[in-house]
């Protein structure tokens, strides 16, 4: 059963719980997550990846479990000082987390691709898995909403998801070429595992999905391919899926969720207090995978990780 | 006496405090601070102007009083996340100051000058006279040393002062344009006086003298110079302007600063623990002006400044 990549898609915060949890089980580097960078974007000169950083936060052990997302013991007298002189100051970046935007931008300059940048960083905390951008080419993620098209962290963290939301797109997404490694995983004949991880799957897993020859390459590996729901009891751990959902005319469940990835995965984790949907979910092409999905402590992050990767390792071929 | 320009030459926290005490003059926007750029470099991929910086802390009040340079208040978390990333820590960057970093480098990458960045930045501070560059084209300050050339800043800050200094070169200096509104006062008719703050002779003023066509304009100015001394009883009140003295084989005491400006300056303000040089230096081409230098309050700055401008006042033809 052992042996061979596991692939964990990932967008910040939620996924990062679980890439968390995979990356306490002894994979050393055949564990590779691929982070999305359709939420990536150009802020006061400064490269800002924010789902990368949320997953080398968590990962080194450097982020903040109280807040949620950025980092633990983290100062704002760079915001305050920004907008006493006037600067942009709706996207919040604390004095410690602007060492990550700086180094990067520096290295991006100096003809340095994120992978590499990402990598250096990543491994200057000591990180022994591989965390790789979806793409080194740049995706922007645009929310289309009943107030016009906003990128995605104007929608995000400026408006607050507040606008209701219509459709996505992902521009340069037709350009982009998925990353070398994360493409050589998944053409590895020794693949063992595609890990969905509980993130958003409008704009945190789709954009990875969509990039030219994914979703092919999914098709054609043997490897089982599991996603973990990010919606539970009807309602998003974090985040504006659930609010999403509704919006685009689609009942905010676990159910749906799977419907969306219907035709492409193999197995689907939904949060045992969701048991009542599983008959509905192996109606579809996936089975349905019941587990404690609310990973509060560290050791819910490892369980959750094993139950996923044992679930697939059951469901290959 | 009073109207028409005043012109006050400028490097970095010592010059800064008579450029505070002359900004309470009432001078308004007559007041024309002539900022040295020879200092500034760039660091982890963001434009630093510590002289022009300096004396906007300086005059906004946010400088650190007891410090002696950068911000009151600062915090150090991102310089210990650089460091813990692996990227370069031995020019320290206050989380307070970095946003005056990051704005000015964004401003400068989208077109701006130096001298709307400046002007834009010190006036969201409320400071109501005009700081200016001495130009807006690029000058490097190099130290050469018995252990070859060093960038100022490397100089300074990374190693301390320790090496030997055996001259100075300033980069770009023959092709750099003086900034425009400093040449127009220069030209200006009305000019009441250029006073030379107590900053280094040799890295802080003498760039902005040696930029391409301002001796010539000084020396064609009806107007006053006058020069107050940054060498007090043979000690440089703050930096290596001593240290240089002795290293480049001349005595280290205020006369021998008069002697470098002889020819250019009308008046020669030395502190009043010095006045035994006074003879001396009325030998020289310039009348010595008594006054205790040592700035400690604010009154001391206002009171130097009043000293200094009444000095100039009187010295017009």
């Amino acid at each position: 059963m052992a042996g061979g990549p596991v692939i964990a898609l990932s967008g910040g915060v939620g996924g990062a719980k679980l890439a968390l949890g995979l990356s306490r089980l002894g994979l050393g580097d055949d564990l590779l997550i691929v982070a999305n960078v359709g939420d990536d974007f150009e802020h006061l000169g400064l490269n800002i990846c924010p789902d990368i950083d949320s997953i080398v936060y968590a990962l080194s052990g450097l982020n903040d479990q109280v807040k949620g997302w950025g980092r633990a013991d983290e100062g704002w007298r760079f915001m305050e000082a920004v907008a006493e002189l006037g600067g942009e100051d709706w996207f919040n970046l604390g004095d410690r987390d602007m060492a990550m935007h700086v180094l990067r931008t520096r290295a991006l300059a100096s003809g340095q691709s994120l992978t590499e940048v990402t990598a250096a960083l990543a491994g200057q905390l000591g990180i022994g898995c591989c965390i790789v951008p979806m793409s080194d080419d740049p995706v922007c993620t645009m929310v289309h909403t009943a107030d016009g098209p906003l990128a995605f962290q104007h929608y995000f963290v400026r408006d607050r998801c507040e606008p209701v939301v219509t459709g996505f797109e992902f521009e340069g997404i037709a350009e982009a070429r998925p990353q070398a490694d994360f493409m050589a995983a998944l053409k590895n004949p020794d693949l063992r595992a595609v890990i969905i991880t509980p993130s958003n799957p409008f704009v945190s897993v789709d954009p990875i999905l969509e990039l030219p020859g994914v979703r092919a390459a999914l098709r054609a590996a043997s490897a089982p391919i599991v996603a973990v729901s990010p919606i539970v009891a009807g309602l998003a751990i974090k985040g504006p899926a659930a609010k999403m959902m509704t919006e685009l005319g689609m009942p905010s469940t676990a159910l749906a969720v799977a419907e969306h990835y219907d035709g492409l995965i193999d197995g689907f984790v939904l949060d045992e207090s969701d048991f009542a949907l599983a008959d509905d979910i192996d109606t579809l092409a996936m089975r349905s995978l019941i587990a404690p999905t609310v990973m509060q402590s560290l050791e819910d992050r490892i369980k959750l990780a094993e139950f996923v990767l044992d679930a697939a390792d059951e469901l290959a071929p």
